[in-house]
């Protein structure tokens, strides 16, 4: 919402009547000027192509090229003037070209029309951002490589439920978090490769007489190729919602990460410390630290998977080709870009800034008989037990080391051969959390070896 | 998106590092400050009762009330400069208040917390927004009332599955809406009378030990009492939800309508024309009128139905007592509340403006033998004949009907008798699309008759 | 899924060709078998009405109406056959009826149509959810009531952004939750009263020219009134979208505390215990006991609402009357009324069974200066000073109380006094976790006195 | 919703108590069992890998592998008896084994658990049903290609707002719907591509010490590697929203398409006949046909989106690894995946079996002079006019027309060069609705020459 129509909104909304309710509902100046630049691009590369075919002079093409030029400095500059009049970023750029450049401005919309100039503008903006979320997540997956690196044989508890079940290490759950988000970043690369495609050319809905070269402003805008049919270039917006369906499982698992976050920072739990840039304290309480970004990380998922939602109805059963409900669109896909690269940029930052509280990560890893699977497997690995009555020989031993006080490491040889003949001394060398974490190298295991790996592979994918 | 995050965002984003992301994500200013109003009330109304309970001075709450008279007309008046630093609203208008009246100003705060405050502000918002749309609600219900009663006898097709299933009466259709949208009103209704309960004075989150007197903040804000539990005060956000619920209901209701002026609109259906205020033309093909307004307002549920999406999951699995995600809640419902009531403008707009093309009604109605099952009412009715046999007889007639190449009234009784003898003249009276929907006199049915004292008793509500 | 239609799909799905993929898609007998019961007492009210306006003779209504019982109770024993081919439960019904009781079964359908007769049914199976969802939220408010009552004085933490911030009473967060489930039940009770308006007589869409009788009906079926508009009556589905909405709310409610169940079961909270019953184990780690109930309650919010975005979408958009879309509208209200009423029957369990850990409560309420804030006030309030310099005094209490390794009440008077000299010994009655949550005695505080008050409150209305 | 459940529904719910409940919530065997298959196969793929590593003998191995088989033919027969108390598949099948073959059953858990067997039984569902859809784009791309090939040339309105903008080649239109699918089909090989890694051996979470060989079972299930890190392999679950976004973009595309059949079936339109197959008719009233089927594939898109809602509230915000609100993952992906399946199918039967009514296309087309923007272009390319100006000329010429009551090609050469002098006898030749399709031939454009191309690629490209 634009700060003119929240002023309008201010006082008596919609008290001058029909004409500033159409005005209201209907122009897009307000949010559509985010594409000035591609506007301007996509412009730029038809004019020149419109003279490359000869379809207007080559002087006509560079006094637009030229005054187009001079349009994107004013907006960049922030001296253009717009105007809700002209409704939309189009008509605003095209009518401040013809009073730069008179009558040539005239001959720029020859062979397209506003339907695949805004698909073209849309793609292109889009792109862009497809483009900084590589970079974001490339980012915050290099942040979180650090920190794997860091503390690849730092132990604590893996939970499930919130339980704790076994001990991992501080590594592998960093690591945890850049697969994911190497997935989220796939799935950013293969939207960009199916969304670059050129909408130019497919003028209102059926292509044009014109001998237009559409290979050519398709290559001049960085597209892969025209778009094959000129319908689909001005009706569809599946490319839109791939967008915010990607951005949006992207947030899921910044959400998770976040929940983590805010959880481990708790008094409770204590794992990590979270840096003063991204809390907040009190000014009496000084211990506390509100995890004031993460919290607000957790929350982006719901304002991003809302525009998914939100474009997912607009687009629900519109019949080709072009209808005014697509307008819908920019709206929802600029809001969620902007939220999704600000909440991978806020947690690259914590992620950089954070500390592990190593002492505690490891004190909760060694509680509850962690290590009882460690104990159950070995039975069955050494002594040859059957997994049930494995499981059934740990169980005895735990009891035993609760009666004791103590933890199963802690049980003598005797105590343990007191409940199975065939143990030996060798079990303890996979009791205890630093034995537990170590004796798991199955490929993708939680063994620091196994995590150091991991992150060499990573830290040469990354550069 | 404020302007200067937009700004921020066009060069090179978050370049300027942690500090410049978190206020990005941080600051609720450029949002929250839509609530001035609101919260210059609920201070103003704080300060009395502190007055009142004897907790701070009289002249020190009179101080208060009229400095913050005075920020209010700044803010108004445009004259205000908003501070990202002071982050959001509360905390501005307290910094003004200072800057205006000195140190009485530190005394405000004294038994509330920005988690009360900020609680009772958009409530008050939320509030005003609801009677914001029972307006825009019974608006819309008078402009449908005003059609209906100008067209309780013109006869249009009643369709199921968008065949032509029965003729009723325009009338009735535009009725049909009046009994949704007064739903919707009563929805409205409810949410207001359930959400009217003031948080003020929850404090934190666990009350206060200062003598203050909820009752009486409560009725100077015009709530019916003050919430009865501190940590449910400050924790929910359930109303806005159902705010955005409600919202939700209401814009499919008005999306269903649209769809229809869409379809009407159409050169094959021709049933409406809409007004050129809340349509666009083409300069050269005289005819083509595009129902902007209509596919606008058929989209705006995907948008406020997003922000219904991203409230909820924000809230999902959040523990009491204030979480920074809830400041996610107020752009959601700004821009809810903000499309849903320029959507119910829109639509009101439109209804009175539109011309229902009567003739080509009242053809389309007669297509299609769209009086066969008047006719098999008729002979179950008159002659004792069974349902199932009844409607035997009635595809017969209109065999051979269509084998003579007209419609059922068209045939002679001796055509009718033949396929059943005791058909009498009578039956005529039932055929014909106007016999039809006159004999449709069941309570609630198209009957004219029926439409008309519907009509009476909505001007009668309405008034 | 019906078992029939997952074994359709098991081998070669759709391998029979198009009338196999028509019936898949067509047929709703496999879930609207559900409302047989409904269905059978709309007939039934229908039957006895004709027959009072000497429609049908009182010994057709005499068969249909005992007929009607005797298919009931094949239903309800499993005895009855239900056939695709017959498409759905109208139809199935009145076969077996025409079975039972031969001709007369076919006068039953004078005067109304299916789509009248569906739009009944599953009001009336809409209205049963709404009552047993007032039933299950009834119980669970009871449930923590009771845990309410028992702690009333035990002390907590009150957190925010999951940080200590002020101690609060058990009793005092228990009913938290019980103000967001009365306000759940009120909305359940505002939909109930909304809905329960009666479509039969609405016939195809435009009513009938039989002399029905709809006030009868309506008044048999328990029905306020009957609709006032038969297109409205057959098309609206806001009804079923307003059950969702209440549920999703509900839902989120449920997920709120299901979060705090499973963080307060964690080993580091360890503020709950929760019953076996609710609960599972592990069979070789004794202290591990995993909250499943608990996460299963907090994602059902996604099933729940994930039906409403569902049948917000389908609706999206749809021109009267009826369309075949609408048919998609039971299968998503079945699942969520069924995992909504199990949510709550699980909640209410697992409150009834919990056991709260007080000490462990306590001890974390006592940690982080939890009482800073009661010192600060009770600075403004006893000595005048004015809130910052309030808060600024008690910063250097705390910074004093930490550098000597204690808690502020155990600073000794002298040593506050050294801050500040207005200090008196009274200070300490509000010092301490006890002292802190015993002062705040607003209205709506977190006082034991207060939470009695409430609780006695809660047990008159909860009977 | 099983049988078994609904019938515990149906009288007293939840009356047996508490366990009752528990079962009810937490037993996943009533939908998990649709994964026997998948689980049969990880698990024989296990028991090869282990004889192979020498973890469990030859022999044990062969008779776990074999005794598995008959598992899975009385599964696949519907002899086997599935047991609830037993939980889930897993335990079910082991159960099973158990009773077949005895204590080596109770070796086939070694260096495993539920944790990552259920992740690779549902990825090897969810992949099954990705090759499902492939199939069914593939089906439904042929059947379109085929209407283009067959209505190359047949003129029909371009619709824009739903108003006639410039006629279109039906062949041109249907090919718009091949790219749509084409994309989906993308979409799901991508999505494919990405979920191919296989969680087996990452046990609970940490993986194992067992010397088990994760690439050997990754082989042998299809995967193209195993997973690299334990804790995402258990936790992940973005394969699982990522098929829910591709579906429901996919529906979303079925809908616009269902959409617009439904439209033109209509009355009004008449632009196609479905078939009775995908129809239902009146039994009294002939030429109506309900476009049941177009109907309700419009509508699945909100199911299959629900599904999408419902799964990313559920992973929204779940810390690692395992949380058990992850059950409920599977009823949404089984119901979407089914739904899609079918509204694949039923488009593609529906598309196979329509009749275009060319006459009717052709007509519609010609209206409302729709060649206006023909004319303009043409004054544009042949005689130089800048733009503006040929659009002021073409409405004097259309104005001229309307007068005349006759379309644009009626006007004779004079009455145009009144208008402007430069317009020569050539300008009929982009008149009428032929010329203009045909003159459109630039890339991607709607002229019959294109088309015949677009559909030869597609043609090679479907084989």
């Amino acid at each position: 919402m634009t700060d003119k129509t929240s002023n309008q909104m201010w006082g008596g909304r919609f008290a001058a009547g029909p004409d500033a309710i159409m005005e209201a509902i209907n122009a897009s100046i307000g949010f559509d000027k985010r594409m000035a630049a591609q506007d301007i691009a996509g412009s730029r590369a038809h004019a020149a192509m419109l003279a490359a075919q000869g379809i207007i002079s080559d002087s006509d093409a560079s006094a637009i090229r030229e005054g187009l030029l001079t349009v994107l400095s004013e907006i960049e500059g922030g001296t253009f003037a717009f105007s809700t009049a002209l409704e939309d970023i189009h008509m605003n750029v095209e009518a401040r070209l013809k009073d730069l450049i008179g009558d040539p401005a005239g001959r720029l919309h020859t062979g397209r029309s506003r339907n695949d100039q805004v698909a073209t503008d849309f793609r292109l903006w889009v792109r862009d951002q497809l483009d900084a979320a590589e970079a974001g997540l490339l980012a915050l997956m290099r942040a979180l490589v650090a920190q794997a690196e860091a503390g690849a044989d730092w132990v604590m508890p893996g939970f499930t439920h919130l339980q704790t079940a076994q001990p991992v290490t501080w590594g592998h759950h960093m690591l945890a978090y850049v697969e994911m988000f190497s997935r989220d970043l796939s799935r950013v690369r293969d939207a960009r490769a199916r969304m670059n495609e050129c909408p130019l050319g497919a003028a209102a809905l059926a292509g044009t007489g014109f001998p237009i070269d559409r290979h050519m402003t398709a290559g001049a805008l960085g597209f892969d190729r025209p778009m094959a049919n000129s319908l689909d270039a001005v009706s569809a917006r599946d490319f839109a919602i791939e967008f915010l369906s990607v951005a949006s499982i992207s947030a899921m698992h910044l959400s998770r990460f976040a929940e983590e976050l805010v959880i481990w920072s708790s008094a409770q739990f204590r794992f990590v410390t979270l840096s003063d840039r991204f809390s907040t304290g009190s000014s009496i309480m000084p211990q506390k630290k509100n995890p004031d970004a993460a919290e607000l990380i957790r929350a982006k998922v719901g304002r991003i998977f809302g525009a998914n939602v939100a474009l997912m109805m607009v687009m629900k059963g519109l019949p080709l080709a072009y209808s005014k409900d697509m307008q819908e669109d920019k709206e929802q896909v600029f809001d969620a870009a902007d939220n999704w690269m600000l909440a991978l940029a806020a947690m690259e930052g914590m992620v950089r800034d954070m500390t592990a509280n190593v002492p505690a990560l490891e004190a909760a890893a060694s509680a509850g008989f962690s290590t009882a699977t460690d104990l159950a497997d070995w039975l069955v690995r050494e002594t040859g037990l059957p997994f049930r009555q494995a499981h059934h020989v740990t169980g005895a031993l735990v009891a035993r080391a609760e009666a004791k006080g103590c933890d199963l490491p802690e049980l003598t040889l005797a105590e343990m051969q007191a409940e199975h003949a065939a143990i030996t001394g060798a079990v303890f060398d996979v009791l205890g959390v630093h034995n537990s974490v170590a004796s798991r190298v199955s490929y993708g295991g939680t063994a620091p070896a196994r995590v150091r790996e991991q992150v060499a592979r990573w830290k040469e994918v990354l550069g």
